[in-house]
């Protein structure tokens, strides 16, 4: 297998470790990318991890893998309450997707009760922090072999 | 008369003839944007066109056409469901504005049925595929000649 | 090709050209529909024209042309907000369906923003005025021409 | 008893057995109407029925039977979701009535779950295709025998 | 003066005296109409009445009026809830407009709260039983007389 | 008859004549209630008339004159939209019951469309400016008159 | 034919004939039972009668009669409003469906007025008292027919 | 450690692999709790899997492990849309939730889109098929490993 | 303990006995307030009792009694839907507080089922009657005296 | 007298004194049992407690007891806000009831504001902790001394 | 320049300083009005002061200071969200208004973030504690001196 | 003090003073910035400015600006409404934050009633004009020195 996965973060997830960390934790987004990126090699899996904090750059990265990655993992922090075009964006992804959020987003304040993304992602892991990165990559890791021994 | 009619085309219509070809037909948007520069050129109208995934290039593009372009025609993509900010630039534009959808909108999704763009717009063109922004052109040239003519 | 477009104009259109003419012009509805075969006529397509106030009326016009008319044009006026009937009608109508406002409904009340007939038509333009029904015919002839050469 | 049973339906179901024959099978309106006729026959009760596509004409029938039929049996298609003169009408009514829809309008759009005439209705039956109409009529005897035995 | 006073009745009104007589009183219509044409006689005002269970030819009279009465009193029925086109066709008519109902609606059901005619008229006057209608011709009478001395 | 009719008038009224004249005109509020008084001692109505900006005065008011007024008319202003306690008050007044507005609150802004007032009253009547008030003592004159004969 | 027709009541309906007999009538559950059994064998079916006030025990019958039952006559009573368990259930059940309930729900309390069972039934029968059961075992014996000749 | 891990199914949940199949996969129930255990093994785990159709079951099932268990994983199917009462019995334990479902319920009807459970659970996975329950036991597993490394 | 308990009672309560005496039963509020009086006597409480109908007086008795009160007990009657100030005024009292109402308001009409005193308030006691008055007297009686005890 | 006094307790509440007692207290659910029972006795009641987690098990319980006690008093927990089963089952219920929350439900989360218990109740405690037990059952006291009075 | 500023406050903030510290300071009514009269002064503006808990008080006031105040500054507390009377009041007064709120109406109750004030205001000014009616001051004598340059 | 303070302004704002003049006044966003700074200096403030029409790029600047500006005084335009991410960056900001409005977003059209960054500023100033930016900066001035004070 030649295509990587994508793991892509949204906006303020750069601030990761320094803001809220009652809420989010005390690692950062680069501990959480090479925790990514290692645990992917251990599963035979090439990882590749980009933040921004622009949506139309989020976008842009969705369409540039097409037929070019086996799955993608995103976190699309608040752009997952409010952006439709990140989810037209990933429902012409033809791999396999997977909604991160690090706190359990059904617990905090109502508007961020919904996300346009979960209807376009083939699944949803939220409430886990890092460890909801991992079990993605699992997740994925165990789909492409499957689909392989079909 | 020497302003240029401007197309706009917002997130993921850069995919256009790579997905979900069932809904939107398979023309890419070069296509479109081919036929409108030559079917401007039949209607005496120079026509030029934008496409960007970044809500605030297209808010721009339309800051830059102010006074110096004679009309827009714009589908916003997933912005026209979200965005006031581009509501708010069409309303700073004096000139005449179509908005336009390739699908009928009003057919798909529950959250595909409003669009802030409508508000601001002249006119709404929608369902007819790419036939959607030839007929907008030639409102808009029928509106330049009776403008004339007054 | 022998059969007819049909263009169906909806309750106080017969008014056209003497009310609110700040919102719908000065033409009159004879005005239209004579454009209308006219510009029809120059297309290759034989166009019929009909107004009525009365909502069954306009539900047995479509009823006649099932079978017996390429397209039809509806401009349902007030009916567009209320008639599930003519939705109905509309979709035991095989042929192609354009929805037709001479205003940008968008703008104006609240309660004109919605349309039963928008999810029952192929497309909707509105906010161009009579040019809308002219746009329209084009459309028309567009797609009637790709079909023969299907 | 002299009194006629009253069968009514609305607008579009003159189109029964040519329009979407997947949702209203392949009977037409007049199969519905001969059986009506046939199997309230059986049951010792004259049965009469009416198709209009206008929504005052059926308040007009349902008026010129106050006092003058047993029951009415309605099915005002589109109607049913609208109109609130028809409801009128049935609440001056002073025999039995039962609403029918030949589809389960539950499963169908949302602008169709709600009937004004349910709840100026005695009974609803719905789903059941042609069959709702004979059940009913079983129903309208069963009532008229248990009457006449008080 | 030579224009007349037009008073529209709308669906289900041709049954009073006989429906629901302690809500609408024992009248019928045939006595609010005479009492109407007395009364207006008494103020110098020439009445003509008219009533109608389809919508549609409520819309015409009032278009037919249109330059020719010098006031709508009109009581819509059970189309004061659900017709645009009548509150459309009110907005094209130049005279007065006064809208009754006999009963008080904001003590009905839920559904007659709500009144299309209400945003269109000039005047509403509900709950007084078919004093109602005589005190509108006063108002009228009152209208008239104030123009007239301007 | 000993009883007077109780004319009520709420909040801002006292500066009819001197605010927002476009909509309520330039009568007074003294030039109102004179009006009052004369056209009801015309009609053999003794007219008592009240006003205040507060909300318990107005309830009180209803108190003191329970069996002891025949009739209330009530212009209740801005708490029409927000008071239950008035509400309350009226429907423990056993008499006759008018609600008076001088503008039209349904073509007003949409937080006035809904009064409390209107479902305890017997009748409205609003958009008539101060003929209102008269033509709501007639409705009292003949109620009463009516009443007497019975 | 050897599968059984089930017939399933819910909560509170065990007391049948003795609560709100005004809106219920006076058969007891066990009338109702044994003219469904009779009414059956006439009809050439076995019926099979079960109630329960447990939400969980409506679910369990459904599962053990999963290909061991032609059809399932379900009155749900309360749960129809509240229960996605037993309308789940239900969409496990691969027979014809019918929902009873005895009075016309859509004439009492608002939250009466939905049931998450109308959407997983083929059909609906409410308001017609014990004779809905009846009837619905007509619909199914009907059903079978014409299956069995297909 | 000496307390095991629950694994708790609800309504219909018994049926897996048996009912729509092409949403649930043909995995059986006890196909899933085999692997639970097994892969809790693994990870030094015991599991304990129970399922009922019972509301109170379930609500008691967790009342029973409370100080008992060091995790509920929990799959409450359509309870998930509508109890409270396994909302507060989860609040009463300690220990970690989370919260599991095969299908991704935001690509499902609109009822299905909350979850009562999701504001109790710790975290929430769901769309991947019986593989949510192992990354579920993982993250248990985790959870423990970094408890008792505190 | 040396300060009183206040008893309130808002607009039109000072009619109780003489108005809608089939919801609010024949004690008059003299009544009550002497059976307050009595009864926390016996429990060796000063009771203090005021009525007014002005939303202002209301929150000006509970600003005197911050610090001078033991407990509120207090039926806003209809300012219990519409008055935020007395919400606010409550929760500047430290004391105990009781809301009481007559009759059970989730019986009536919607526009009493929610009150703005509830969640300002220690507890709520309706549908008992005046019997309610005497209940939270004995409950702010055990308040005090397990205070006393901490 | 020879009937009882039903106290009923729901959901969870078997849990009392073991779980958020910030918001329920220490007191066990036996300790308010024992409670009941004990001042029962003093008021000459003779009181009997039931708990139970399951909804129709609760039903039953009502109906078991209908003729056959004076009074119910019960806090149904979580299914207050889920649960028209047992709003159905108390309505059949002649006697007296109280529900009861041991908290101010009103200042708690959203989901917990709406009881279908209250509309069906004819009183309702809540905020008191276990002292409401107790003057609910003061006020069944009351109620039927006066009813014997009668 | 000869008339005054109006400074009004609104029900319960004459207990300022001592309630709910944490939000609102413990500034008390009279510093804030000293203050203000003394940066007035320093301003060249007279600065006069009230507070009452009256909502038909405030009314008077600002009626009182039609053409005799230049400007009101209004932090109307509990009945920014209810009162359209005292909107009605300040929409007739022809002077510059300002809205202030001590805290940030936005972050705290649902109910409080709506204001009827607002849009009767020119300027709203919230969150600054004091500090705000300050620089509502500042902004007042910024206005009259521009206007004065006009 | 070393750290400056942050002026955001956000999309469409660069068009200051050649859109809807009557709106925002004809100031251009130079004159605004450089008053700004002026008015900064002139309390010994350090004031940047900064304007773009991307959400990403306020985004960053808020982040850059961490523990790097005492406050930020920011103008979201259209992104007030929509971002939830820039409402994410502010939390993360641990300066002192003024929302600013030009004009009276609560007179405008209802869609921008709402500001996602109310809940996340301190304060809010609206309707002033630029001199709300003047009194937001003499706000951060009071608030740095009262805490050098404390």
């Amino acid at each position: 297998m030649t295509y990587p996965i994508l793991v892509l973060n949204g906006p303020n997830l750069n601030l990761l470790g320094t803001r809220e960390t009652s809420i989010y934790g005390s690692e950062t987004l680069a501990d959480i990318e090479s925790m990514c990126i290692a645990h992917g090699a251990n599963l035979g899996l090439r990882v590749v991890c980009y933040q921004s904090n622009h949506e139309g750059q989020l976008v842009e990265w969705i369409h540039q893998h097409r037929g070019a990655a086996e799955a993608v993992l995103i976190n699309a922090g608040a752009y997952s309450h409010t952006s439709i075009a990140i989810h037209d964006a990933l429902r012409a992804f033809e791999g396999f997707i997977v909604e991160i959020h690090l706190s359990n987003i059904y617990r905090r304040e109502q508007f961020r009760h919904h996300s346009h993304i979960s209807a376009a992602a083939d699944a949803v892991i939220c409430g886990l922090g890092s460890v909801g990165y991992r079990l993605a990559l699992d997740a994925v890791a165990n789909r492409l072999t499957s689909k392989k021994n079909d």
